[in-house]
């Protein structure tokens, strides 16, 4: 039932998609936005100038550019002037993330056992503060994005189930709010969805708008982006994929029920039938990857079982979702890269052959920092929907 | 990357928002329209002189008010004289469905066993023939849609599996246009999705942006709304949620794998269950769903079973989708009412908590008839998208 957008909502959309274009692709000549947009010259021009006006971007001559005539104008993103905020909950990292995705400043914190959010709160808006010391009184928050493993509620930035933090129903949005005081709009956002936000925006995935982006750690989630919109469900809490049941009565999972996928493919399965039971974290983990390198048997065959396990969910996803690209963050790409020949063999033969015609399986571009960049991407998308708001 | 639209991109919208709202809300005053798009007075007077010319809508006085005053004038769709056509490959049914969803004349086949594509197009365009004869000449056909079970390549309407026909790669949609010798669009969808379009457009789901549609037949499949949007996949094959293995090593499929969920809930496990390996077809599956209810032990225990699986497939996809609201149509309607009890226990036990606050389960509204007036709605798409380009 949607109608047509006014003239100030066309405007607001040029303006969000002119800014959107050197975001994500850097300085760009007016002539390549005036083709990429398909808007003419005069209004690549006007565009440019409002956003110049409100400081978003700058316009400059361009290096040289080895051809005769006066070259176009080049659009830049005032990076290092318009930034956000970016914290990662769980890993308890704090980034300020400019215009165009830069990393400008981070603080990576070391973790106590047992935080809670509201004791990771004032540490992750300690971390912000100090970054925020050496800003120039004349840049421009955007707004601050929160990456955090778990179930978020999508309104109200509500953390429901942390698999990670083992936190129920902690309001990390609100808690960030009140440690740092000011009006600055903080979006919360589930790492796995973020994590695929970033990868779609400028990572591997860019220009896929079909992708499944698994993430591991505790426990399993995946960020989904179906018809290049990311895939969130009613609640926010879409993607829940670690909690799919593939083995009926199966081993106990942290949610409560049995033979969850997690409970096969997560960090205390895998250490467990490596035999290091007593083990945690990501550093375990690597080391079962290693002690498997170099011949160790069980780690071997854990690592085996876990990577069949792997493919059996992701055929599974496969088939669901019928994605163009499949990618393995966190934990998951450690177990993709020691485990490729079981998931691609139990992909082969449990994935229906038009599904898996055209799936590309990938890690990570932007790495370690996904989660970060995606937050940042939140609070971003405020800008980018409504750019002279900014003022 | 989008820019905004030009103004002849809002006028387009705008005309298909205003013809959209009569055709899913049938007859509705000038003042209503106003309100409910948003647009002013005099643009909706436009607009509805724009398609009242090229004859998709037509304006009158309303009948009694009992107000005082002028009043509105309405806006009705012109539904006997602009429509689709809709066919059902599997059942053999094709419908002339008048534009705000009326079915306006319609056949029934009976099917032969084991029907070709080759042979199925031309019954179908036989049918459609018919009805064509009795259509005035001043009639607008806006093109034809098809539903089908089994996978649907998106460009192309190429069946690549049927479970129900066995076809393997059957060009239905180029068949049927060979057959009809007409210039008409024809687009071809799978039948979970199109009925899932319908129940969305017009049933049980309007108002609901995340729903999952089950739709049981030989093989089971879903239609799927994500974020108000149809959920396609990459190559359109999306929802192939009855190849989601739940048992490994399990029963073997049809699609050549083991263990899908469809070989635990399909017909024929249903009916194998049951005692009753010979028999085939819904008339077969309500059988076994009668002598349940007349209390044959081994009928229970065969309708407890499958509806307990039900269930536990239902869990998977709500802890990955989130929606809103579940959907039973086809034999999945009927394994519900018959199984409820089994299927709420399994999702109240498998789902997680916060992903089943808001789901709601319900039976289809439009009945057997939700994938002919779906199919109808693929070919009224591409009228809501450019009314004016009908002429």
């Amino acid at each position: 039932m949607r109608p047509g957008p006014s003239q100030d909502d066309v405007r607001r959309q040029n303006l969000g998609a002119l800014l959107r274009h050197v975001h994500v692709h850097g300085a760009t000549t007016r002539a390549e936005l005036t083709t990429t947009l398909g808007l003419n010259r005069s209004t690549i021009g006007a565009l440019t100038a409002d956003l110049s006006s409100v400081g978003l971007v700058s316009e400059g001559t361009p290096k040289e550019t080895g051809r005769a005539g006066r070259p176009s104008l080049v659009v830049r993103p005032e990076s290092a002037r318009v930034y956000a905020y970016s914290v990662e909950v769980d890993r308890l990292r704090a980034a300020r993330i400019g215009l165009g995705g830069a990393v400008l400043d981070r603080r990576d914190l070391p973790r106590p056992r047992g935080l809670l959010a509201a004791e990771a709160a004032p540490l992750l808006a300690g971390a912000v503060k100090e970054m925020q010391q050496v800003v120039s009184a004349d840049a421009i928050c955007v707004g601050a994005g929160v990456a955090v493993c778990g179930m978020v509620r999508r309104d109200e930035g509500l953390v429901r189930l942390g698999p990670t933090t083992g936190w129920v129903d902690e309001p990390i949005g609100a808690a960030l709010a009140d440690e740092l005081g000011t009006d600055v709009p903080i979006t919360v956002g589930n790492v796995a969805d973020v994590a695929a936000f970033a990868e779609h925006a400028r990572g591997v995935a860019a220009g896929c708008d079909n992708v499944l982006y698994l993430y591991g750690d505790v426990g399993v989630g995946a960020g989904i982006i179906a018809g290049g919109r990311r895939l969130t469900g009613h609640g926010g809490y879409g993607g829940e994929v670690g909690h799919m049941k593939v083995v009926r009565d199966g081993k106990p999972c942290e949610c409560g029920s049995r033979g969850c996928w997690e409970t096969e493919i997560g960090e205390h399965s895998l250490l467990r039938a490596a035999g290091r039971s007593d083990a945690r974290g990501r550093h375990a983990l690597l080391e079962v990857f290693d002690a498997a390198d170099r011949g160790d048997a069980r780690a071997q065959t854990a690592v085996r079982q876990a990577g069949d396990w792997l493919g059996f969910g992701v055929a599974n996803l496969v088939n669901v979702f019928n994605p163009e690209m499949v990618i393995f963050g966190g934990t998951m790409r450690d177990l993709y890269l020691a485990a490729a020949a079981q998931i691609r063999s139990r992909l082969n033969s449990n994935a229906l052959g038009a599904c898996l015609e055209h799936v590309r399986l990938r890690t990570p571009a932007l790495g370690e920092d996904a989660p970060l960049i995606g937050a940042a991407e939140l609070a971003f998308e405020r800008l980018l929907a409504d750019p002279l708001d900014v003022g």
